[in-house]
């Protein structure tokens, strides 16, 4: 009989998370019925999606999130003790799970985690599990980019921004990224290689794109919204694509009351733009080939995946709005 | 020699346009080279993409639009006098063309006008012509509407809106149809047997939705953009198409100061929308065949296609005025 530990939503969030929406409370559970394993989380992923879908979620709910987690206790055959797994059980240290309930969602929400050979089991939160995807199927399906086009990436700087800019570098894109801190800036241009990158906080948008991209722009990622995204819109080609990836500018907003921007119509109707947005599940049933070819692009050495760890469970709440705030490079995450 | 009447831009359009926007010129025109023929207008259309299209045009510029004409002088093997062409030479009663020069642009912007049989020539301006081909490819390609959906068009009783519609219903769609007057409303609910229909100045968008589709919306025919669009894309289901032609309530506005909408991107991301903008020319090799096809619904009786006509070359302005202003049910033009 194990007690575990995990946090739930005390209050539903208003704005932007803060401490008193968490509690930290502690759960008996019981024995292993058939075909059930017992896992303890080992990395606990904390993503910017959280915020939003929290929105309907009833006070009391454990916190959502995905972890990867090692089986220490079994009563299914095909999960030994010691196996890592991949599972969406929230803000917990223990979970019982029965897997061959939850693996026929269409999201995979639990799998045993594939062999990443020397490479930290984390990574199967990162540029190895859901976010490798994202960026992988979010931008090559959607914008579809062509070597030579030029590409712009918002929120540049986080797992999944970082990884679709040096996909793009590898196809022969030009590649532009926003970022939040000049230090976010310095690490685009230096380390991966991006042609240009600004600080949206203390550049213009639309002046920075007439410096980097007089030639306008052909593929736009985005993951913020908001004004920033009209401004990189009219700056686009015709027949531009873009990528709706997230919309973190309008995370911590009241849905009643959207933030109001310049309208996209005449940009998308004059140009002839394609906008989709897209959740990474639609491409549930390609996920390990996913995870394939991004361990692959790893093993070439065309992929720096920087993570933003925290330690401790008890300070998943900070590492959660330290994320939101923009304090990570890379794939931010908690080891328990 | 012959004098053609011709507008010209006399002031560039600031806001709605105005009379003294326009100003009647008369153009003495010269002999006809080889190759080149003499065409005198019988119909002239005024369509809503004139205004932000004429925004870059410099005064003194005749008025854009196109035309049916009849060649009245011939010094071209391929065009005997009597022959009925499109031509998109703009506001004149006469124009001297080599059409030799002009059928290589991508856009069709002159052919000799197909056999209607009985039908009234004023339709290659409409039906069969570019707003016919507008609806039939921009909603059949983008909307990829199926049986039993739920599609939503704004300026549901103009020329393109009203088509739309009709091709939606045939494909056994729920069709719902705004408009600006009561008169509209009840052309699209009693002769088109639309399934719903709303005057969008009295009626509320998002309550309209709520009780005619509380399904939600698949597919959306967008002529309009704005602050109406948003509403309807927050009512769209998941995997929702937007097809946007127009965005009309933009087209007076100033380029530098759109007008600021509820921001879209968390509709699109959660939803998974796709909203893909279009210019008709995109489908220029199969102009024909839309024609074609058209002219083959009209013939199995499944398109009403009213048209608003103003007589009188002098009446151009206002008749483009007042279809700016929405005061035609179908396609409006000109009897020169």
């Amino acid at each position: 009989m194990v007690k575990a530990k995990k946090f739930i939503l005390d209050k539903s969030f208003a704005g932007a998370p803060k401490e008193d929406n968490f509690k930290l409370v502690e759960e008996q559970l019981g024995e292993l019925k058939k075909g059930e394993i017992l896992v303890e989380a080992i990395w606990i992923s904390v993503d910017p999606y959280i915020r939003p879908y929290s929105n309907h979620v009833p006070a009391g709910t454990t916190v959502m999130g995905s972890q990867i987690a090692k089986v220490i206790s079994s009563n299914n055959e095909n999960f030994a003790e010691g196996q890592l797994v991949f599972c969406s059980t929230g803000w917990k240290t223990h979970s019982i799970i029965n897997p061959s309930l939850l693996e026929k969602d269409i999201m995979p929400r639990f799998y045993a985690l594939p062999n990443f050979g020397n490479l930290s089991s984390s990574l199967g939160l990162g540029v190895l599990g859901m976010p490798g995807n994202t960026a992988l199927f979010g931008f090559l399906n959607i914008c579809d980019p062509k070597p030579g086009e030029t590409v712009v990436i918002s929120a540049a700087a986080g797992a999944v921004g970082s990884h679709v800019g040096q996909i793009a570098k590898d196809l022969g894109c030009y590649v532009i990224g926003f970022a939040g801190s000049d230090d976010k800036v310095k690490w685009l241009k230096e380390t991966l290689k991006f042609d240009a990158a600004f600080n949206y906080k203390t550049k213009d948008v639309t002046a920075a794109l007439l410096e980097a991209a007089p030639q306008g722009v052909d593929c736009y990622f985005d993951n913020v919204g908001g004004e920033f995204s009209s401004a990189v819109i009219y700056r686009m080609n015709n027949s531009g694509r873009v990528s709706v990836c997230g919309s973190i500018s309008s995370y911590n907003a009241n849905t009643k009351e959207l933030p109001k921007v310049p309208m996209l119509q005449p940009a998308i109707v004059f140009k002839q733009l394609k906008i989709e947005g897209f959740i990474v599940s639609r491409w549930g049933d390609k996920w390990m080939s996913g995870i394939e070819r991004n361990l692959n692009l790893i093993k070439e050495g065309k992929l720096i995946y920087p993570e933003h760890i925290t330690a401790g469970f008890e300070n998943l709440p900070q590492a959660f709005m330290g994320m939101l705030k923009g304090e990570n490079i890379g794939k931010a995450l908690v080891k328990v």
